[in-house]
Protein backbone atom coordinates (compact mmCIF):
# COMPACT_ATOMS: atom_id res chain seq x y z
CA UNK A 1 0.00 0.00 0.00
CA UNK A 2 1.44 3.49 -1.32
CA UNK A 3 0.15 7.00 -0.14
CA UNK A 4 0.82 9.86 -2.44
CA UNK A 5 1.11 13.01 -1.40
CA UNK A 6 -0.25 16.12 -3.96
CA UNK A 7 -0.90 19.27 -4.72
CA UNK A 8 -3.44 20.57 -7.52
CA UNK A 9 -1.47 21.64 -10.53
CA UNK A 10 1.95 20.29 -9.54
CA UNK A 11 4.10 17.62 -10.76
CA UNK A 12 2.57 15.44 -8.21
CA UNK A 13 0.51 14.24 -11.14
CA UNK A 14 2.53 12.54 -13.10
CA UNK A 15 3.50 10.17 -10.67
CA UNK A 16 -0.63 9.99 -9.80
CA UNK A 17 -1.67 9.01 -13.10
CA UNK A 18 1.38 6.58 -12.90
CA UNK A 19 -0.25 5.14 -9.71
CA UNK A 20 -3.65 4.91 -11.23
CA UNK A 21 -2.25 3.09 -14.48
CA UNK A 22 -0.33 0.96 -13.04
CA UNK A 23 -3.32 -0.56 -10.89
CA UNK A 24 -1.60 -0.26 -7.32
CA UNK A 25 -3.30 0.00 -4.07
CA UNK A 26 -2.65 3.44 -3.12
CA UNK A 27 -4.41 6.59 -1.27
CA UNK A 28 -3.94 9.83 -2.80
CA UNK A 29 -4.06 12.49 -0.48
CA UNK A 30 -3.96 15.95 -1.21
CA UNK A 31 -1.39 18.99 0.32
CA UNK A 32 -3.73 22.34 0.26
CA UNK A 33 -0.81 24.87 -1.05
CA UNK A 34 -3.23 27.56 -0.43
CA UNK A 35 -3.44 26.60 3.34
CA UNK A 36 0.43 26.41 3.51
CA UNK A 37 -0.39 22.67 4.22
CA UNK A 38 3.42 22.02 2.40
CA UNK A 39 4.83 23.55 5.59
CA UNK A 40 3.11 21.87 8.91
CA UNK A 41 4.93 20.03 11.27
CA UNK A 42 3.03 16.96 10.20
CA UNK A 43 4.07 17.15 6.30
CA UNK A 44 7.63 18.38 7.26
CA UNK A 45 8.25 15.23 9.06
CA UNK A 46 7.41 13.24 5.78
CA UNK A 47 9.41 15.46 3.60
CA UNK A 48 11.40 18.42 5.32
CA UNK A 49 11.87 19.94 1.88
CA UNK A 50 8.30 20.62 1.91
CA UNK A 51 7.50 20.04 -1.54
CA UNK A 52 5.17 17.50 -3.53
CA UNK A 53 5.00 14.60 -4.57
CA UNK A 54 6.35 12.67 -1.71
CA UNK A 55 5.35 8.61 -1.61
CA UNK A 56 5.62 6.55 0.86
CA UNK A 57 5.70 3.32 0.98
CA UNK A 58 6.41 0.06 3.71
CA UNK A 59 9.80 0.63 3.17
CA UNK A 60 10.03 4.38 3.78
CA UNK A 61 9.56 7.99 2.38
CA UNK A 62 10.74 8.62 -1.86
CA UNK A 63 10.90 12.27 -2.43
CA UNK A 64 11.83 13.50 -6.13
CA UNK A 65 9.67 12.91 -9.71
CA UNK A 66 11.89 11.25 -11.67
CA UNK A 67 13.22 8.98 -8.96
CA UNK A 68 9.74 7.79 -7.78
CA UNK A 69 8.20 7.52 -11.16
CA UNK A 70 11.01 4.97 -12.04
CA UNK A 71 10.06 3.35 -8.44
CA UNK A 72 6.79 2.68 -9.44
CA UNK A 73 7.65 1.15 -12.60
CA UNK A 74 9.63 -1.38 -10.67
CA UNK A 75 7.15 -2.14 -7.99
CA UNK A 76 4.26 -2.51 -10.89
CA UNK A 77 6.59 -4.55 -13.95
CA UNK A 78 3.52 -5.83 -15.50
CA UNK A 79 2.41 -2.80 -16.21
CA UNK A 80 5.14 -1.94 -19.07
CA UNK A 81 5.04 1.97 -18.18
CA UNK A 82 9.05 1.64 -18.50
CA UNK A 83 11.51 0.05 -20.82
CA UNK A 84 12.87 -1.95 -17.76
CA UNK A 85 14.49 -4.48 -19.86
CA UNK A 86 16.53 -2.25 -21.74
CA UNK A 87 19.48 -0.06 -19.89
CA UNK A 88 19.87 2.22 -22.91
CA UNK A 89 16.27 2.83 -23.60
CA UNK A 90 15.52 3.04 -19.44
CA UNK A 91 18.74 6.11 -19.65
CA UNK A 92 16.90 7.97 -22.59
CA UNK A 93 13.44 8.06 -20.51
CA UNK A 94 15.42 9.37 -17.20
CA UNK A 95 17.42 11.69 -19.32
CA UNK A 96 14.12 13.10 -20.41
CA UNK A 97 12.30 12.92 -16.83
CA UNK A 98 15.85 14.19 -15.43
CA UNK A 99 15.64 17.38 -18.39
CA UNK A 100 12.12 17.76 -17.53
CA UNK A 101 12.97 18.10 -13.55
CA UNK A 102 16.09 20.22 -13.68
CA UNK A 103 14.98 22.57 -16.59
CA UNK A 104 11.78 23.04 -17.57
CA UNK A 105 10.41 22.75 -14.17
CA UNK A 106 12.87 25.28 -13.02
CA UNK A 107 12.18 27.76 -16.01
CA UNK A 108 8.32 27.30 -14.40
CA UNK A 109 9.14 27.88 -11.36
CA UNK A 110 10.61 31.53 -11.72
CA UNK A 111 7.33 32.54 -12.67
CA UNK A 112 5.99 32.32 -9.61
CA UNK A 113 8.80 31.14 -6.78
CA UNK A 114 11.72 33.75 -7.94
CA UNK A 115 12.16 34.27 -4.28
CA UNK A 116 13.89 31.19 -4.23
CA UNK A 117 17.05 32.94 -5.92
CA UNK A 118 16.05 36.44 -5.17
CA UNK A 119 15.04 38.40 -2.43
CA UNK A 120 14.66 41.92 -4.54
CA UNK A 121 11.21 42.32 -5.72
CA UNK A 122 12.55 44.32 -8.70
CA UNK A 123 15.11 40.82 -9.43
CA UNK A 124 11.83 38.46 -8.84
CA UNK A 125 9.68 40.38 -11.30
CA UNK A 126 12.38 40.67 -13.82
CA UNK A 127 12.74 36.49 -13.71
CA UNK A 128 9.03 36.37 -14.33
CA UNK A 129 9.42 38.70 -16.96
CA UNK A 130 12.25 35.91 -18.84
CA UNK A 131 9.47 32.74 -18.32
CA UNK A 132 7.56 32.75 -21.71
CA UNK A 133 10.78 32.72 -23.16
CA UNK A 134 11.85 30.08 -21.51
CA UNK A 135 9.19 27.73 -20.95
CA UNK A 136 9.31 28.31 -25.34
CA UNK A 137 13.05 27.55 -25.48
CA UNK A 138 11.98 24.39 -23.26
CA UNK A 139 9.24 23.27 -25.55
CA UNK A 140 10.67 23.88 -28.61
CA UNK A 141 13.43 21.39 -27.54
CA UNK A 142 10.76 19.11 -26.80
CA UNK A 143 9.42 19.13 -30.11
CA UNK A 144 12.28 18.83 -31.90
CA UNK A 145 14.47 16.58 -30.30
CA UNK A 146 12.57 14.46 -27.16
CA UNK A 147 9.14 13.45 -28.29
CA UNK A 148 9.64 11.04 -31.12
CA UNK A 149 6.19 10.50 -31.63
CA UNK A 150 3.32 9.08 -31.29
CA UNK A 151 4.99 8.69 -27.43
CA UNK A 152 8.20 10.43 -26.20
CA UNK A 153 10.09 7.09 -26.70
CA UNK A 154 8.77 6.15 -30.13
CA UNK A 155 6.03 3.31 -29.92
CA UNK A 156 6.74 3.01 -26.36
CA UNK A 157 4.08 5.00 -23.94
CA UNK A 158 5.81 5.26 -20.51
CA UNK A 159 5.84 7.27 -17.53
CA UNK A 160 7.84 9.53 -19.58
CA UNK A 161 4.80 10.50 -21.24
CA UNK A 162 2.84 11.21 -18.14
CA UNK A 163 5.46 13.48 -17.30
CA UNK A 164 5.38 15.49 -20.63
CA UNK A 165 1.50 15.59 -20.18
CA UNK A 166 1.77 17.49 -16.90
CA UNK A 167 4.12 20.15 -17.73
CA UNK A 168 2.23 20.87 -20.76
CA UNK A 169 -0.73 21.92 -19.06
CA UNK A 170 1.73 25.11 -17.27
CA UNK A 171 2.09 26.65 -20.56
CA UNK A 172 -0.88 28.42 -20.53
CA UNK A 173 -0.39 30.29 -17.10
CA UNK A 174 3.11 30.97 -18.25
CA UNK A 175 2.17 33.16 -21.05
CA UNK A 176 3.14 30.14 -23.82
CA UNK A 177 0.70 29.21 -26.47
CA UNK A 178 0.60 25.10 -26.90
CA UNK A 179 -0.05 25.09 -30.30
CA UNK A 180 2.81 26.80 -31.26
CA UNK A 181 4.16 23.23 -30.80
CA UNK A 182 2.04 20.77 -32.78
CA UNK A 183 3.73 17.34 -31.58
CA UNK A 184 3.02 18.63 -27.80
CA UNK A 185 -0.13 19.65 -28.24
CA UNK A 186 -1.35 16.58 -29.66
CA UNK A 187 0.11 14.08 -26.92
CA UNK A 188 -1.66 16.78 -24.71
CA UNK A 189 -5.21 16.23 -26.26
CA UNK A 190 -4.18 12.60 -26.72
CA UNK A 191 -3.15 12.01 -23.33
CA UNK A 192 -6.40 13.99 -21.70
CA UNK A 193 -8.62 12.01 -23.48
CA UNK A 194 -7.07 8.47 -21.84
CA UNK A 195 -9.78 7.75 -19.15
CA UNK A 196 -7.33 6.77 -16.83
CA UNK A 197 -5.63 10.59 -17.20
CA UNK A 198 -9.06 11.85 -16.68
CA UNK A 199 -10.08 10.33 -13.56
CA UNK A 200 -7.07 11.38 -11.92
CA UNK A 201 -7.70 14.70 -12.80
CA UNK A 202 -11.43 14.65 -11.56
CA UNK A 203 -10.07 13.16 -8.44
CA UNK A 204 -7.29 15.63 -7.75
CA UNK A 205 -9.52 18.82 -8.73
CA UNK A 206 -12.82 17.68 -6.58
CA UNK A 207 -10.95 16.35 -3.31
CA UNK A 208 -11.52 18.26 -0.32
CA UNK B 1 33.17 1.63 -25.91
CA UNK B 2 31.86 5.36 -24.59
CA UNK B 3 32.82 8.67 -25.24
CA UNK B 4 32.73 11.28 -22.65
CA UNK B 5 32.41 14.88 -23.45
CA UNK B 6 33.06 16.97 -19.62
CA UNK B 7 34.44 20.30 -18.54
CA UNK B 8 36.58 21.20 -15.96
CA UNK B 9 34.81 21.52 -12.50
CA UNK B 10 31.50 20.37 -13.36
CA UNK B 11 29.02 17.89 -12.87
CA UNK B 12 30.54 15.80 -15.71
CA UNK B 13 33.59 15.39 -12.90
CA UNK B 14 30.77 12.59 -11.44
CA UNK B 15 30.19 10.26 -14.31
CA UNK B 16 34.03 10.16 -15.29
CA UNK B 17 34.73 9.01 -11.75
CA UNK B 18 32.23 6.64 -12.33
CA UNK B 19 33.47 4.99 -15.89
CA UNK B 20 36.90 5.01 -14.41
CA UNK B 21 35.67 2.90 -10.99
CA UNK B 22 33.65 0.58 -13.54
CA UNK B 23 36.69 -0.15 -15.46
CA UNK B 24 34.69 0.54 -18.58
CA UNK B 25 36.62 1.14 -21.84
CA UNK B 26 36.47 4.61 -22.68
CA UNK B 27 37.84 7.78 -23.80
CA UNK B 28 37.48 11.13 -22.24
CA UNK B 29 37.03 14.41 -24.44
CA UNK B 30 37.65 17.68 -22.35
CA UNK B 31 35.06 20.87 -23.53
CA UNK B 32 36.81 23.98 -23.43
CA UNK B 33 34.15 26.56 -21.46
CA UNK B 34 36.70 28.96 -21.86
CA UNK B 35 37.03 29.11 -25.65
CA UNK B 36 33.17 28.15 -25.95
CA UNK B 37 33.52 24.79 -27.47
CA UNK B 38 30.31 23.74 -26.22
CA UNK B 39 28.57 26.10 -28.91
CA UNK B 40 30.54 24.72 -31.46
CA UNK B 41 28.34 23.68 -34.20
CA UNK B 42 30.19 19.63 -33.91
CA UNK B 43 28.97 19.59 -30.39
CA UNK B 44 25.69 20.97 -30.48
CA UNK B 45 25.32 18.08 -33.06
CA UNK B 46 26.12 15.50 -30.32
CA UNK B 47 23.80 17.82 -27.42
CA UNK B 48 22.09 20.87 -28.60
CA UNK B 49 22.00 22.08 -25.13
CA UNK B 50 25.42 22.91 -25.41
CA UNK B 51 26.15 21.29 -21.60
CA UNK B 52 28.56 18.78 -20.44
CA UNK B 53 28.43 15.66 -19.54
CA UNK B 54 27.29 14.25 -22.94
CA UNK B 55 28.28 10.17 -23.14
CA UNK B 56 28.05 8.54 -26.32
CA UNK B 57 27.40 4.74 -27.00
CA UNK B 58 27.05 2.84 -29.38
CA UNK B 59 24.12 2.83 -29.19
CA UNK B 60 23.35 6.41 -28.97
CA UNK B 61 24.09 9.87 -26.88
CA UNK B 62 22.77 10.20 -23.55
CA UNK B 63 23.18 13.12 -21.60
CA UNK B 64 21.23 14.41 -17.88
CA UNK B 65 23.58 13.07 -15.09
CA UNK B 66 21.37 11.19 -13.11
CA UNK B 67 20.51 8.82 -16.11
CA UNK B 68 24.06 8.75 -17.31
CA UNK B 69 24.87 7.66 -13.89
CA UNK B 70 22.41 5.05 -13.35
CA UNK B 71 23.52 3.66 -17.32
CA UNK B 72 27.05 3.49 -16.52
CA UNK B 73 25.89 1.24 -13.03
CA UNK B 74 23.69 -1.05 -15.81
CA UNK B 75 26.31 -1.45 -18.37
CA UNK B 76 29.10 -2.70 -15.74
CA UNK B 77 27.27 -4.35 -12.61
CA UNK B 78 29.87 -6.06 -11.40
CA UNK B 79 31.13 -2.92 -10.23
CA UNK B 80 28.51 -2.71 -7.80
CA UNK B 81 28.00 1.41 -7.93
CA UNK B 82 24.50 0.91 -7.50
CA UNK B 83 21.89 -1.12 -5.20
CA UNK B 84 20.61 -2.26 -9.02
CA UNK B 85 18.72 -5.42 -7.02
CA UNK B 86 16.61 -3.43 -4.82
CA UNK B 87 14.50 -0.68 -6.40
CA UNK B 88 13.42 1.28 -2.88
CA UNK B 89 17.17 1.28 -2.70
CA UNK B 90 17.70 2.38 -6.17
CA UNK B 91 15.07 4.80 -5.74
CA UNK B 92 16.78 6.72 -2.48
CA UNK B 93 19.87 6.78 -4.76
CA UNK B 94 18.06 8.22 -7.89
CA UNK B 95 16.21 10.58 -5.45
CA UNK B 96 19.40 11.93 -4.33
CA UNK B 97 20.98 12.18 -7.52
CA UNK B 98 17.64 14.41 -8.79
CA UNK B 99 17.68 16.61 -5.49
CA UNK B 100 21.51 17.39 -6.40
CA UNK B 101 20.80 17.77 -10.18
CA UNK B 102 17.22 19.82 -10.01
CA UNK B 103 17.62 21.71 -6.66
CA UNK B 104 21.61 21.97 -5.79
CA UNK B 105 23.44 22.23 -9.27
CA UNK B 106 20.49 24.74 -9.86
CA UNK B 107 21.01 26.68 -6.76
CA UNK B 108 24.96 26.76 -7.71
CA UNK B 109 24.02 27.84 -11.26
CA UNK B 110 22.52 31.28 -10.04
CA UNK B 111 25.44 32.29 -9.10
CA UNK B 112 27.56 32.42 -12.58
CA UNK B 113 24.86 31.35 -15.04
CA UNK B 114 22.17 34.00 -13.84
CA UNK B 115 21.55 35.12 -17.34
CA UNK B 116 19.87 32.03 -17.84
CA UNK B 117 16.67 33.55 -15.50
CA UNK B 118 17.11 36.92 -16.31
CA UNK B 119 17.99 39.44 -18.83
CA UNK B 120 18.47 42.37 -16.11
CA UNK B 121 21.96 43.21 -14.36
CA UNK B 122 21.21 44.06 -11.39
CA UNK B 123 18.61 41.06 -11.25
CA UNK B 124 21.71 38.66 -11.84
CA UNK B 125 23.29 40.39 -9.36
CA UNK B 126 21.00 40.27 -7.00
CA UNK B 127 20.87 35.91 -7.63
CA UNK B 128 24.25 36.05 -6.69
CA UNK B 129 23.98 37.71 -3.45
CA UNK B 130 21.81 34.88 -2.32
CA UNK B 131 23.58 32.29 -4.09
CA UNK B 132 26.28 31.37 -0.02
CA UNK B 133 22.44 31.35 1.51
CA UNK B 134 20.72 28.84 -0.85
CA UNK B 135 24.56 26.54 -1.33
CA UNK B 136 23.98 26.60 2.56
CA UNK B 137 20.45 25.40 2.68
CA UNK B 138 21.20 22.69 0.38
CA UNK B 139 24.38 21.40 1.96
CA UNK B 140 22.42 21.64 5.35
CA UNK B 141 19.77 19.18 4.59
CA UNK B 142 22.54 16.81 3.27
CA UNK B 143 24.32 17.04 6.36
CA UNK B 144 21.24 16.19 8.54
CA UNK B 145 19.43 14.11 6.27
CA UNK B 146 20.70 12.57 3.25
CA UNK B 147 24.50 11.33 4.23
CA UNK B 148 24.06 8.52 6.13
CA UNK B 149 27.44 7.61 6.73
CA UNK B 150 30.38 6.68 5.49
CA UNK B 151 28.58 6.67 2.30
CA UNK B 152 25.24 8.59 0.92
CA UNK B 153 23.35 5.41 0.99
CA UNK B 154 24.98 3.60 4.42
CA UNK B 155 27.19 1.59 4.13
CA UNK B 156 26.75 0.89 0.11
CA UNK B 157 29.04 2.98 -1.43
CA UNK B 158 27.62 4.16 -4.97
CA UNK B 159 27.66 6.86 -7.84
CA UNK B 160 25.80 9.21 -5.38
CA UNK B 161 29.07 9.54 -3.17
CA UNK B 162 30.68 10.33 -6.84
CA UNK B 163 28.13 12.99 -7.19
CA UNK B 164 27.93 14.70 -3.99
CA UNK B 165 31.88 15.15 -4.19
CA UNK B 166 31.31 16.40 -7.14
CA UNK B 167 29.02 19.24 -6.25
CA UNK B 168 31.00 19.79 -2.79
CA UNK B 169 34.08 21.30 -4.43
CA UNK B 170 31.65 23.67 -5.79
CA UNK B 171 30.62 25.28 -2.17
CA UNK B 172 34.28 27.08 -1.43
CA UNK B 173 34.10 29.14 -4.88
CA UNK B 174 30.37 29.92 -3.70
CA UNK B 175 31.45 31.50 -0.66
CA UNK B 176 30.47 28.59 1.89
CA UNK B 177 32.67 26.49 4.19
CA UNK B 178 33.19 23.23 3.31
CA UNK B 179 33.20 22.86 7.34
CA UNK B 180 29.92 24.18 8.27
CA UNK B 181 29.02 20.63 7.70
CA UNK B 182 31.77 17.65 9.28
CA UNK B 183 29.92 15.10 7.64
CA UNK B 184 30.09 16.28 4.28
CA UNK B 185 34.14 17.47 4.54
CA UNK B 186 34.92 14.31 5.76
CA UNK B 187 33.29 12.41 2.60
CA UNK B 188 34.97 14.96 0.55
CA UNK B 189 38.36 14.33 2.39
CA UNK B 190 37.96 10.56 2.26
CA UNK B 191 36.58 10.85 -1.68
CA UNK B 192 39.47 12.87 -2.52
CA UNK B 193 41.81 10.35 -1.50
CA UNK B 194 40.35 7.60 -3.48
CA UNK B 195 43.17 6.82 -6.18
CA UNK B 196 40.53 6.58 -8.83
CA UNK B 197 39.05 9.95 -7.86
CA UNK B 198 42.55 11.34 -8.08
CA UNK B 199 43.45 10.07 -11.14
CA UNK B 200 40.16 11.45 -12.70
CA UNK B 201 40.92 14.91 -11.20
CA UNK B 202 44.55 14.62 -12.46
CA UNK B 203 43.09 13.72 -16.26
CA UNK B 204 40.48 16.75 -16.18
CA UNK B 205 43.45 19.09 -15.02
CA UNK B 206 46.17 17.93 -17.26
CA UNK B 207 43.99 17.38 -20.13
CA UNK B 208 45.13 20.22 -23.39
Amino acid sequence: MFTLYYARNTCALAPHIALEHSGAHYRAVRVDFAQNQQSSPEYLRLNSKGRVPTLVTPRGVLTETPAILQFICQSFPQSGLAPLDDPFELARMNAFNSYLCSTVHVAHAHGRRGSRWADDAAAIEQMKNKLPENMAACFDLIEREYLQGPWVLGEKYSVSDMYLFTLAQWLEGDGVDINRFPKVAGHSLKMAQDPVVARVILAEQSAA
